[in-house]
């Protein structure tokens, strides 16, 4: 794409708001190196760590192993029936893959949504009920980002049951146990994510995943310039200058 | 915290895999300095810069200017629900508020869910059914860092109805759509989220936030260091060790 002077000056004072590309750059290696970690190291979490991580929302820091127990108990439960749905090989593969670290782990952490918490003010509530759960949801992944780059592993553990989570910690009914995560440190980041490598599920290329203006809008001419782009490694060069610190 | 020679060997091999300080603050600056825009400047946003922060998931690429007049209407329509809700002063406020920037912004984005895409054998799906629409709002939040980092704005507009979104863009009835986002370049990002400078909203202060161990653990010893270190200005200092670029 060439600019002339005008266009130029037009577009620099509109990405006048964007990071220098170090800054950039942070922020990509984070979304790229984030990966579900299921093994860890005993080493405990610094509070200054913590605590720059624990960025927001309502948190349960969970250190006690004899709950923590409880929740391994609920999860081998869970396994078990999820198991069911598979059958031979990928019934065998899905009980070989490690899905939680939650012994392993210096801390375990639950992130909760209270929906009434700030009564009946929350914009958009009314139009679409998932308001708070969405926020929370950004918040996990505000947490697991910044968690990332302190190089500290975290872990989604999906295979619980709420009702269990709130008899063992105590929760109210009214709050929603949204994310049950296992957190510390570990060996290794994966080059790959775990269900990729362990091929259990690959990505979808980014073509398909693209609609223009609706739905079956898919073959759109700025359209393809922009699914083109996304194939492109050209497009990371201004941030992605050398290799990883 | 003082450690001796073996725990800080321990410790910086623990942390071996943290990013490097710039790096670490590129996160952090993302996280601090997304805000939720509404107001939009009309430059293009170049399919480089897009095709970056598109970096997951399925997306509606909204640009046509007639849905965006329908979606314009559906969004009045709700706020006006939304408005009922709310009496005198905080009726006005509530009115007072732009709460999207659906025409103004260059284009507007829906990110949508498919919950049986991988069929049954998505991890954690028997136990947690909202597992898929989970990840969806991760790639929301990763989308909306990004597009901070990349100097573009991104509101999301909650004043909406899904069937609604449905019916304008064609989307099938299995298809959630998680997010309507507007995106564009914008003329400042303010310093306060919008509600909280609009007096809509406050945070809540880090330390009614934080639970040890179960719901009502709020006083444990090693609870209140972090409590500590969360509002303490001191656990930035090494990665925000100057003005932000």
């Amino acid at each position: 794409m060439l600019l002339n002077h005008k266009e130029v000056q037009q577009a620099s004072k509109a990405r006048r708001h964007a990071f220098a590309p170090e800054f950039q750059r942070g922020l990509y290696e984070a979304i790229f190196r984030r990966r579900d970690i299921r093994e860890f190291i005993p080493d405990p979490v610094p509070d200054e760590v913590l605590a720059r991580v624990l960025v927001a929302w309502d948190f349960v820091v969970v250190r006690d192993l004899e709950r923590r127990r409880e929740v391994m108990r609920v999860f081998e439960e869970e396994r078990r029936k999820n198991a069911e749905r598979f059958a031979g090989q990928r019934k065998k593969k899905f009980l070989s893959l490690k899905l939680e670290g939650i012994l392993d782990a210096p801390l375990n952490l639950i992130v909760t949504c209270e929906p009434d918490r700030f009564g009946p003010d929350v914009l958009g509530k009314v139009s679409i009920a998932e308001v708070e759960v969405y926020s929370t949801c950004l918040a996990v992944g505000n947490l697991w980002l910044a968690a990332r780059a302190e190089g500290l592993g975290v872990g989604w553990v999906s295979i619980l049951r709420n009702d269990a989570l709130r008899r063992i910690f105590g929760i109210p009914r009214n709050i929603i146990p949204v994310a049950y995560l296992c957190i510390g440190y570990t060996e290794s980041f994966p080059e790959r994510p775990l269900l990729e490598s362990a091929e259990w599920a690959s990505r979808l290329p980014p073509r398909s995943l693209l609609h223009f203006d609706s739905w079956d809008g898919r073959s759109d001419d700025e359209g393809d310039a922009l699914a083109t782009a996304m194939q492109s490694s050209a497009i990371w060069r201004s941030i992605f200058t050398d290799e990883p610190a």
